[in-house]
Protein backbone atom coordinates (compact mmCIF):
# COMPACT_ATOMS: atom_id res chain seq x y z
CA UNK A 1 0.00 0.00 0.00
CA UNK A 2 1.34 3.53 -0.96
CA UNK A 3 2.38 5.38 1.70
CA UNK A 4 2.76 9.31 2.84
CA UNK A 5 4.62 11.23 5.33
CA UNK A 6 2.25 14.08 6.73
CA UNK A 7 2.64 16.73 8.86
CA UNK A 8 1.87 15.99 12.85
CA UNK A 9 -0.81 19.07 12.54
CA UNK A 10 -2.27 17.21 9.39
CA UNK A 11 -4.06 14.60 11.58
CA UNK A 12 -7.04 15.74 13.61
CA UNK A 13 -10.53 13.85 14.94
CA UNK A 14 -9.60 10.92 12.24
CA UNK A 15 -9.26 12.40 9.56
CA UNK A 16 -5.98 13.55 7.50
CA UNK A 17 -5.43 16.27 5.33
CA UNK A 18 -2.97 16.16 2.42
CA UNK A 19 -1.53 18.88 0.89
CA UNK A 20 1.59 19.71 -1.59
CA UNK A 21 3.44 17.98 -3.81
CA UNK A 22 1.44 14.37 -2.64
CA UNK A 23 -1.55 15.43 -3.55
CA UNK A 24 -0.57 15.43 -7.57
CA UNK A 25 0.99 12.28 -6.28
CA UNK A 26 -2.10 10.77 -5.74
CA UNK A 27 -4.55 11.54 -7.88
CA UNK A 28 -1.96 11.63 -11.13
CA UNK A 29 0.83 9.03 -10.33
CA UNK A 30 -1.42 7.01 -8.89
CA UNK A 31 -4.46 7.20 -10.18
CA UNK A 32 -6.44 6.55 -6.94
CA UNK A 33 -10.01 7.60 -6.40
CA UNK A 34 -12.37 8.21 -3.24
CA UNK A 35 -12.32 4.86 -1.71
CA UNK A 36 -8.90 3.91 -2.19
CA UNK A 37 -6.71 3.04 0.76
CA UNK A 38 -3.03 4.51 1.86
CA UNK A 39 -0.81 4.32 4.73
CA UNK A 40 -0.29 7.59 6.28
CA UNK A 41 2.85 8.63 8.38
CA UNK A 42 3.13 11.53 10.36
CA UNK A 43 6.55 11.34 11.18
CA UNK A 44 6.16 11.33 14.87
CA UNK A 45 5.12 7.43 15.66
CA UNK A 46 1.58 7.79 14.05
CA UNK A 47 0.80 5.34 11.37
CA UNK A 48 -2.69 4.08 9.76
CA UNK A 49 -4.29 2.82 6.98
CA UNK A 50 -6.99 5.88 5.58
CA UNK A 51 -9.37 5.35 3.44
CA UNK A 52 -9.32 8.61 0.37
CA UNK A 53 -12.67 11.00 1.04
CA UNK A 54 -12.66 13.78 -1.16
CA UNK A 55 -9.77 14.78 -3.46
CA UNK A 56 -9.27 18.41 -5.31
CA UNK A 57 -6.28 20.05 -6.81
CA UNK A 58 -5.28 20.95 -3.56
CA UNK A 59 -5.94 18.82 -0.90
CA UNK A 60 -7.08 14.95 -0.70
CA UNK A 61 -8.67 13.95 2.61
CA UNK A 62 -8.97 10.52 4.24
CA UNK A 63 -10.70 8.55 6.54
CA UNK A 64 -8.67 7.11 9.88
CA UNK A 65 -9.31 3.34 8.90
CA UNK A 66 -7.18 1.87 11.77
CA UNK A 67 -3.94 2.75 13.29
CA UNK A 68 -1.16 0.40 12.98
CA UNK A 69 1.81 -0.67 15.41
CA UNK A 70 4.70 -0.89 13.11
CA UNK A 71 8.22 -0.93 13.24
CA UNK A 72 10.39 -0.70 10.13
CA UNK A 73 13.12 0.65 11.88
CA UNK A 74 16.83 -0.39 12.35
CA UNK A 75 17.02 -1.36 15.90
CA UNK A 76 20.38 0.83 15.88
CA UNK A 77 20.10 5.15 14.94
CA UNK A 78 23.14 5.25 12.25
CA UNK A 79 24.38 8.89 11.07
CA UNK A 80 26.23 8.98 8.00
CA UNK A 81 28.33 11.53 7.33
CA UNK A 82 29.64 11.24 3.45
CA UNK A 83 32.54 13.29 2.10
CA UNK A 84 30.81 15.27 -0.86
CA UNK A 85 31.80 13.95 -4.49
CA UNK A 86 30.52 14.68 -8.01
CA UNK A 87 27.92 14.16 -9.66
CA UNK A 88 25.12 12.96 -8.22
CA UNK A 89 26.85 10.56 -5.81
CA UNK A 90 25.12 12.04 -2.96
CA UNK A 91 22.07 12.29 -4.00
CA UNK A 92 22.12 8.16 -4.36
CA UNK A 93 23.55 7.95 -0.64
CA UNK A 94 20.49 9.54 0.28
CA UNK A 95 17.83 7.43 -1.44
CA UNK A 96 19.71 4.14 -0.81
CA UNK A 97 20.72 5.08 2.68
CA UNK A 98 17.23 5.94 3.49
CA UNK A 99 15.90 2.52 2.24
CA UNK A 100 18.37 1.09 4.35
CA UNK A 101 17.79 2.46 7.36
CA UNK A 102 20.04 5.51 8.15
CA UNK A 103 18.60 7.87 10.64
CA UNK A 104 20.93 11.33 9.14
CA UNK A 105 22.94 12.50 6.56
CA UNK A 106 25.68 15.19 7.02
CA UNK A 107 27.54 15.89 3.79
CA UNK A 108 30.70 17.35 4.32
CA UNK A 109 33.56 19.36 2.46
CA UNK A 110 36.11 16.40 3.12
CA UNK A 111 39.96 17.57 2.10
CA UNK A 112 39.51 15.68 -1.45
CA UNK A 113 36.11 16.64 -2.31
CA UNK A 114 36.17 18.02 -5.37
CA UNK A 115 32.72 19.05 -5.22
CA UNK A 116 31.32 22.16 -3.09
CA UNK A 117 28.41 23.52 -1.83
CA UNK A 118 28.26 27.28 -1.95
CA UNK A 119 25.72 29.29 0.95
CA UNK A 120 23.62 30.19 -2.55
CA UNK A 121 23.54 26.97 -3.80
CA UNK A 122 22.60 24.77 -0.68
CA UNK A 123 18.66 25.61 0.23
CA UNK A 124 18.09 24.01 -3.24
CA UNK A 125 20.45 21.17 -2.52
CA UNK A 126 18.97 20.53 0.90
CA UNK A 127 15.63 20.30 -0.80
CA UNK A 128 16.54 18.51 -3.46
CA UNK A 129 17.85 15.59 -1.13
CA UNK A 130 15.11 16.34 1.55
CA UNK A 131 12.55 15.56 -1.30
CA UNK A 132 14.63 11.96 -2.22
CA UNK A 133 14.84 10.89 1.60
CA UNK A 134 10.77 11.61 2.22
CA UNK A 135 10.20 9.66 -1.07
CA UNK A 136 12.73 6.75 -0.55
CA UNK A 137 11.49 6.61 3.46
CA UNK A 138 7.77 6.29 1.71
CA UNK A 139 8.40 3.84 -0.41
CA UNK A 140 10.51 1.50 1.60
CA UNK A 141 7.88 1.56 4.32
CA UNK A 142 10.08 3.52 6.92
CA UNK A 143 8.63 4.68 10.21
CA UNK A 144 10.51 7.80 10.24
CA UNK A 145 12.25 9.67 7.47
CA UNK A 146 15.67 10.75 8.22
CA UNK A 147 17.43 14.12 8.73
CA UNK A 148 19.22 15.64 5.86
CA UNK A 149 21.24 18.07 8.06
CA UNK A 150 22.94 21.43 5.57
CA UNK A 151 26.65 21.23 4.56
CA UNK A 152 29.56 20.58 7.41
CA UNK A 153 33.26 21.17 7.38
CA UNK A 154 35.16 18.47 8.49
CA UNK A 155 35.98 20.18 11.93
CA UNK A 156 32.21 20.82 12.37
CA UNK A 157 31.83 16.91 11.72
CA UNK A 158 34.77 15.81 13.75
CA UNK A 159 32.50 18.36 16.63
CA UNK A 160 29.10 16.05 16.03
CA UNK A 161 30.53 13.18 16.56
CA UNK A 162 31.82 14.07 20.03
CA UNK A 163 27.70 13.29 20.88
CA UNK A 164 28.07 10.41 20.09
CA UNK A 165 29.45 7.07 22.04
CA UNK A 166 30.29 4.87 19.07
CA UNK A 167 31.98 6.37 16.23
CA UNK A 168 33.43 5.36 13.29
CA UNK A 169 35.60 5.97 10.05
CA UNK A 170 35.75 4.11 7.37
CA UNK A 171 39.10 3.80 6.13
CA UNK A 172 40.63 2.18 3.21
CA UNK A 173 44.22 2.07 4.69
CA UNK A 174 42.29 -0.30 7.33
CA UNK A 175 41.20 -2.69 4.67
CA UNK A 176 44.87 -2.51 3.49
CA UNK A 177 46.05 -3.80 6.77
CA UNK A 178 43.29 -6.60 6.65
CA UNK A 179 41.75 -5.44 9.95
CA UNK A 180 38.13 -6.74 8.35
CA UNK A 181 37.12 -7.95 12.10
CA UNK A 182 37.18 -4.76 13.76
CA UNK A 183 33.91 -3.59 12.66
CA UNK A 184 31.96 -6.99 13.82
CA UNK A 185 33.87 -6.34 17.39
CA UNK A 186 32.60 -2.60 16.70
CA UNK A 187 29.05 -3.16 16.14
CA UNK A 188 28.94 -5.76 18.84
CA UNK A 189 29.66 -3.30 21.65
CA UNK A 190 26.47 -1.21 20.12
CA UNK A 191 23.48 -1.96 21.94
CA UNK A 192 19.80 -1.59 20.71
CA UNK A 193 18.36 1.74 20.67
CA UNK A 194 22.30 3.68 20.89
CA UNK A 195 23.68 5.79 18.03
CA UNK A 196 26.66 5.26 15.77
CA UNK A 197 27.97 8.04 14.13
CA UNK A 198 30.16 6.59 10.77
CA UNK A 199 32.38 8.76 8.46
CA UNK A 200 32.96 7.69 4.72
CA UNK A 201 34.88 9.99 2.80
CA UNK A 202 34.69 11.30 -0.70
CA UNK A 203 35.13 9.96 -4.11
CA UNK A 204 39.33 10.12 -3.42
CA UNK A 205 38.99 8.59 0.18
CA UNK A 206 39.69 10.18 3.74
CA UNK A 207 43.13 12.58 3.49
CA UNK A 208 45.81 10.42 5.93
CA UNK A 209 45.31 13.77 8.00
CA UNK A 210 41.42 13.73 8.29
CA UNK A 211 42.42 10.12 9.74
CA UNK A 212 44.73 11.20 12.22
CA UNK A 213 42.17 13.73 13.62
CA UNK A 214 39.63 11.38 13.51
CA UNK A 215 41.44 9.04 15.63
CA UNK A 216 42.73 11.56 17.88
CA UNK A 217 38.71 12.11 18.54
CA UNK A 218 37.62 8.88 19.32
CA UNK A 219 36.83 7.44 15.99
CA UNK A 220 37.51 3.78 15.15
CA UNK A 221 39.03 3.04 11.83
CA UNK A 222 36.86 0.09 10.60
CA UNK A 223 37.53 -1.78 6.90
CA UNK A 224 34.53 -3.11 5.14
CA UNK A 225 36.55 -5.94 3.74
CA UNK A 226 39.26 -6.74 1.17
CA UNK A 227 37.99 -5.02 -1.64
CA UNK A 228 37.89 -1.23 -2.65
CA UNK A 229 34.32 -0.01 -2.47
CA UNK A 230 33.28 3.85 -4.25
CA UNK A 231 32.31 6.30 -1.77
CA UNK A 232 28.98 5.99 -2.68
CA UNK A 233 28.91 2.10 -1.83
CA UNK A 234 30.74 2.13 1.16
CA UNK A 235 27.57 3.65 3.13
CA UNK A 236 25.66 0.90 1.42
CA UNK A 237 27.57 -1.51 2.49
CA UNK A 238 27.77 -0.33 6.33
CA UNK A 239 24.02 -0.24 6.88
CA UNK A 240 23.46 -3.51 4.93
CA UNK A 241 25.99 -4.79 7.16
CA UNK A 242 24.56 -3.15 10.30
CA UNK A 243 20.75 -4.46 9.47
CA UNK A 244 22.69 -8.21 8.88
CA UNK A 245 23.99 -7.74 11.96
CA UNK A 246 20.94 -6.56 14.31
CA UNK A 247 18.28 -7.87 12.42
CA UNK A 248 19.16 -10.87 10.78
CA UNK A 249 22.07 -12.87 12.20
CA UNK A 250 20.12 -13.14 15.50
CA UNK B 1 48.14 1.81 -7.72
CA UNK B 2 45.94 1.62 -11.67
CA UNK B 3 45.08 -2.22 -11.91
CA UNK B 4 44.53 -3.66 -15.62
CA UNK B 5 42.84 -7.14 -16.57
CA UNK B 6 45.00 -8.22 -19.55
CA UNK B 7 44.42 -11.29 -21.65
CA UNK B 8 46.47 -14.42 -20.93
CA UNK B 9 48.57 -14.18 -24.35
CA UNK B 10 49.28 -10.87 -22.97
CA UNK B 11 51.84 -11.85 -20.41
CA UNK B 12 54.70 -13.82 -21.96
CA UNK B 13 58.67 -13.78 -21.16
CA UNK B 14 57.87 -11.22 -17.95
CA UNK B 15 56.97 -8.67 -20.29
CA UNK B 16 52.83 -7.83 -20.26
CA UNK B 17 51.94 -6.54 -23.54
CA UNK B 18 48.09 -4.12 -23.37
CA UNK B 19 46.54 -3.56 -26.39
CA UNK B 20 42.83 -2.19 -26.65
CA UNK B 21 40.89 0.77 -24.78
CA UNK B 22 43.63 0.10 -21.37
CA UNK B 23 46.14 1.47 -24.11
CA UNK B 24 44.38 4.83 -24.02
CA UNK B 25 43.42 5.00 -20.09
CA UNK B 26 46.77 4.57 -19.38
CA UNK B 27 48.41 7.28 -21.34
CA UNK B 28 45.46 9.76 -22.02
CA UNK B 29 43.29 9.22 -18.67
CA UNK B 30 46.00 8.28 -16.35
CA UNK B 31 48.77 10.35 -18.48
CA UNK B 32 51.27 7.82 -17.40
CA UNK B 33 54.95 7.96 -18.70
CA UNK B 34 57.78 4.67 -18.93
CA UNK B 35 58.50 3.74 -15.55
CA UNK B 36 55.22 4.45 -13.89
CA UNK B 37 54.14 1.09 -12.07
CA UNK B 38 50.63 -0.55 -12.74
CA UNK B 39 49.85 -3.94 -11.63
CA UNK B 40 48.36 -6.36 -14.40
CA UNK B 41 46.06 -9.56 -13.40
CA UNK B 42 45.41 -11.93 -15.91
CA UNK B 43 42.35 -13.20 -14.40
CA UNK B 44 43.05 -16.45 -14.04
CA UNK B 45 45.38 -16.23 -11.14
CA UNK B 46 48.36 -14.10 -12.21
CA UNK B 47 49.00 -10.60 -10.76
CA UNK B 48 51.87 -8.63 -10.95
CA UNK B 49 53.64 -5.22 -10.15
CA UNK B 50 54.78 -3.97 -13.48
CA UNK B 51 56.74 -1.05 -15.04
CA UNK B 52 55.72 0.70 -18.17
CA UNK B 53 58.53 -0.04 -20.57
CA UNK B 54 57.05 1.52 -23.86
CA UNK B 55 54.08 3.36 -24.71
CA UNK B 56 52.56 3.59 -27.81
CA UNK B 57 49.08 4.15 -29.73
CA UNK B 58 48.82 0.42 -30.12
CA UNK B 59 50.10 -0.54 -27.11
CA UNK B 60 51.52 -0.25 -24.23
CA UNK B 61 54.39 -2.57 -22.78
CA UNK B 62 55.20 -3.29 -19.19
CA UNK B 63 58.37 -5.39 -17.36
CA UNK B 64 57.26 -7.69 -14.67
CA UNK B 65 58.86 -6.83 -11.16
CA UNK B 66 57.35 -8.87 -8.83
CA UNK B 67 54.18 -11.45 -8.89
CA UNK B 68 51.60 -11.07 -6.10
CA UNK B 69 49.90 -13.29 -3.87
CA UNK B 70 46.73 -11.62 -3.62
CA UNK B 71 43.38 -12.30 -2.39
CA UNK B 72 40.14 -9.29 -2.70
CA UNK B 73 38.04 -12.79 -3.58
CA UNK B 74 34.39 -13.14 -1.31
CA UNK B 75 34.90 -17.12 0.34
CA UNK B 76 31.71 -17.58 -1.46
CA UNK B 77 30.95 -17.07 -5.45
CA UNK B 78 27.75 -15.42 -5.82
CA UNK B 79 25.96 -15.79 -8.89
CA UNK B 80 23.29 -12.81 -9.49
CA UNK B 81 20.05 -13.36 -11.37
CA UNK B 82 18.82 -10.30 -11.82
CA UNK B 83 15.24 -9.08 -13.36
CA UNK B 84 15.44 -6.40 -15.71
CA UNK B 85 14.14 -3.13 -14.57
CA UNK B 86 13.78 -0.09 -16.32
CA UNK B 87 16.44 2.52 -16.91
CA UNK B 88 20.24 1.46 -15.67
CA UNK B 89 19.33 -0.15 -13.13
CA UNK B 90 21.16 -3.69 -14.35
CA UNK B 91 24.22 -1.30 -14.80
CA UNK B 92 24.26 0.10 -11.23
CA UNK B 93 23.86 -3.84 -9.93
CA UNK B 94 26.70 -5.17 -12.62
CA UNK B 95 29.31 -1.89 -11.24
CA UNK B 96 28.25 -2.08 -7.95
CA UNK B 97 27.66 -5.72 -7.16
CA UNK B 98 31.34 -5.99 -8.73
CA UNK B 99 32.45 -3.81 -6.15
CA UNK B 100 31.17 -6.05 -3.84
CA UNK B 101 32.81 -9.45 -4.75
CA UNK B 102 30.10 -10.74 -6.90
CA UNK B 103 31.34 -14.04 -9.25
CA UNK B 104 28.33 -14.11 -11.97
CA UNK B 105 25.55 -11.65 -13.07
CA UNK B 106 22.36 -13.51 -14.95
CA UNK B 107 20.25 -10.30 -16.39
CA UNK B 108 16.54 -12.28 -16.30
CA UNK B 109 13.28 -11.70 -18.31
CA UNK B 110 10.92 -11.45 -15.17
CA UNK B 111 6.86 -11.89 -15.37
CA UNK B 112 7.02 -7.70 -14.02
CA UNK B 113 9.81 -6.95 -16.27
CA UNK B 114 8.86 -3.71 -18.27
CA UNK B 115 12.14 -3.74 -20.21
CA UNK B 116 13.08 -6.64 -22.08
CA UNK B 117 16.38 -7.37 -24.43
CA UNK B 118 15.86 -9.14 -28.09
CA UNK B 119 18.50 -10.07 -29.30
CA UNK B 120 19.50 -7.54 -31.32
CA UNK B 121 19.88 -5.59 -28.70
CA UNK B 122 21.39 -7.62 -26.77
CA UNK B 123 25.20 -7.87 -27.36
CA UNK B 124 25.68 -4.36 -27.27
CA UNK B 125 24.01 -4.46 -23.87
CA UNK B 126 26.18 -7.38 -22.85
CA UNK B 127 29.27 -5.52 -24.78
CA UNK B 128 28.41 -2.16 -22.19
CA UNK B 129 27.82 -4.63 -19.18
CA UNK B 130 30.91 -6.41 -19.42
CA UNK B 131 32.81 -3.08 -19.65
CA UNK B 132 31.39 -1.60 -16.32
CA UNK B 133 32.28 -5.10 -14.80
CA UNK B 134 35.69 -5.09 -16.00
CA UNK B 135 36.33 -1.48 -14.87
CA UNK B 136 34.64 -2.06 -11.46
CA UNK B 137 36.83 -5.00 -11.07
CA UNK B 138 39.93 -2.69 -11.69
CA UNK B 139 39.06 -0.07 -9.36
CA UNK B 140 37.76 -2.46 -6.39
CA UNK B 141 41.22 -4.86 -6.68
CA UNK B 142 39.16 -7.83 -7.49
CA UNK B 143 41.41 -10.49 -8.61
CA UNK B 144 38.91 -11.88 -11.56
CA UNK B 145 36.47 -10.25 -12.94
CA UNK B 146 32.88 -11.43 -13.03
CA UNK B 147 31.09 -12.99 -15.59
CA UNK B 148 27.79 -11.19 -17.28
CA UNK B 149 25.61 -14.14 -19.00
CA UNK B 150 23.38 -13.24 -21.75
CA UNK B 151 19.82 -12.59 -20.81
CA UNK B 152 18.04 -15.53 -19.42
CA UNK B 153 14.06 -16.49 -19.40
CA UNK B 154 12.54 -17.24 -15.62
CA UNK B 155 12.57 -20.99 -16.98
CA UNK B 156 16.36 -20.87 -18.00
CA UNK B 157 17.10 -19.26 -14.28
CA UNK B 158 15.77 -22.28 -12.73
CA UNK B 159 17.17 -24.09 -14.92
CA UNK B 160 20.41 -22.91 -14.38
CA UNK B 161 19.42 -23.02 -10.24
CA UNK B 162 20.07 -26.77 -10.40
CA UNK B 163 23.91 -26.97 -10.45
CA UNK B 164 23.72 -25.26 -7.13
CA UNK B 165 23.63 -26.78 -3.83
CA UNK B 166 22.50 -23.29 -2.41
CA UNK B 167 20.47 -21.28 -3.83
CA UNK B 168 18.27 -17.96 -2.29
CA UNK B 169 15.16 -15.89 -3.51
CA UNK B 170 14.73 -12.59 -2.42
CA UNK B 171 10.89 -12.46 -1.60
CA UNK B 172 9.07 -9.13 -0.14
CA UNK B 173 6.23 -11.83 0.99
CA UNK B 174 8.80 -12.97 3.58
CA UNK B 175 9.79 -9.68 4.55
CA UNK B 176 6.12 -9.00 5.84
CA UNK B 177 5.70 -12.33 7.41
CA UNK B 178 9.41 -11.23 9.31
CA UNK B 179 11.18 -14.14 8.88
CA UNK B 180 14.44 -12.33 8.62
CA UNK B 181 16.65 -14.66 10.71
CA UNK B 182 16.66 -17.19 7.33
CA UNK B 183 19.28 -15.29 5.55
CA UNK B 184 21.81 -16.11 8.60
CA UNK B 185 20.36 -19.79 8.63
CA UNK B 186 20.98 -20.14 4.78
CA UNK B 187 24.53 -18.29 5.19
CA UNK B 188 25.71 -20.58 8.06
CA UNK B 189 25.07 -23.59 5.36
CA UNK B 190 27.55 -21.95 2.90
CA UNK B 191 31.54 -23.18 3.37
CA UNK B 192 34.31 -21.07 1.74
CA UNK B 193 35.01 -22.42 -1.48
CA UNK B 194 30.66 -23.26 -2.58
CA UNK B 195 28.36 -21.33 -4.36
CA UNK B 196 25.81 -19.34 -4.11
CA UNK B 197 22.96 -18.50 -6.51
CA UNK B 198 20.58 -15.89 -5.58
CA UNK B 199 17.35 -14.51 -7.88
CA UNK B 200 16.41 -11.01 -7.26
CA UNK B 201 13.55 -10.08 -8.91
CA UNK B 202 12.76 -6.06 -11.00
CA UNK B 203 11.14 -3.66 -9.96
CA UNK B 204 7.47 -4.44 -8.80
CA UNK B 205 9.28 -7.49 -7.39
CA UNK B 206 9.24 -11.38 -8.02
CA UNK B 207 5.51 -12.73 -9.07
CA UNK B 208 3.86 -15.11 -6.76
CA UNK B 209 3.53 -17.65 -9.66
CA UNK B 210 7.66 -17.31 -10.00
CA UNK B 211 8.14 -17.45 -6.03
CA UNK B 212 5.88 -20.76 -6.42
CA UNK B 213 7.94 -22.32 -9.45
CA UNK B 214 11.44 -21.39 -7.34
CA UNK B 215 10.70 -23.01 -3.84
CA UNK B 216 9.55 -25.56 -5.65
CA UNK B 217 12.76 -25.71 -7.25
CA UNK B 218 14.93 -25.47 -4.13
CA UNK B 219 15.12 -22.02 -3.75
CA UNK B 220 14.89 -20.80 -0.09
CA UNK B 221 12.96 -17.46 0.38
CA UNK B 222 14.49 -15.00 2.24
CA UNK B 223 14.47 -11.78 3.60
CA UNK B 224 16.43 -8.57 3.92
CA UNK B 225 15.00 -7.12 7.38
CA UNK B 226 11.72 -5.17 7.77
CA UNK B 227 12.59 -2.20 5.48
CA UNK B 228 11.23 -2.37 1.58
CA UNK B 229 14.55 -1.97 -0.58
CA UNK B 230 14.63 -1.13 -4.29
CA UNK B 231 15.04 -4.15 -6.77
CA UNK B 232 18.60 -2.67 -7.39
CA UNK B 233 19.18 -2.07 -3.89
CA UNK B 234 18.44 -5.90 -2.93
CA UNK B 235 21.59 -7.44 -4.76
CA UNK B 236 24.11 -4.88 -3.11
CA UNK B 237 22.63 -5.93 0.56
CA UNK B 238 23.12 -9.07 0.04
CA UNK B 239 26.31 -8.99 -1.03
CA UNK B 240 27.02 -6.56 1.71
CA UNK B 241 25.71 -8.97 4.17
CA UNK B 242 27.82 -11.97 2.42
CA UNK B 243 30.54 -10.32 2.51
CA UNK B 244 30.21 -9.48 6.61
CA UNK B 245 28.84 -12.52 7.12
CA UNK B 246 32.12 -14.62 5.71
CA UNK B 247 34.92 -11.26 5.84
CA UNK B 248 34.17 -9.38 8.78
CA UNK B 249 32.12 -11.29 11.77
CA UNK B 250 34.92 -13.71 12.53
Amino acid sequence: MQRYFVNKEAVSDGVVTITGEDVKHISKVMRMEPGDQIICNDNDGFSARCELDELSKEKVTAKVLEQLNENHELPVNVHIAYGLSKGDKVEAVVQKGTELGASCFYPFAAQRSVVKWDDKKEPKKLERLEKIAKEAAEQSHRDYMPVVKGHHTFKEIIETGKQFAHKLLVYEETAKEGKHPVLFRALQEVKPGEALFVIIGPEGGISPREAEEAEKNGFLSVSLGPRIVRSETAPLYILSAISYHFEISR
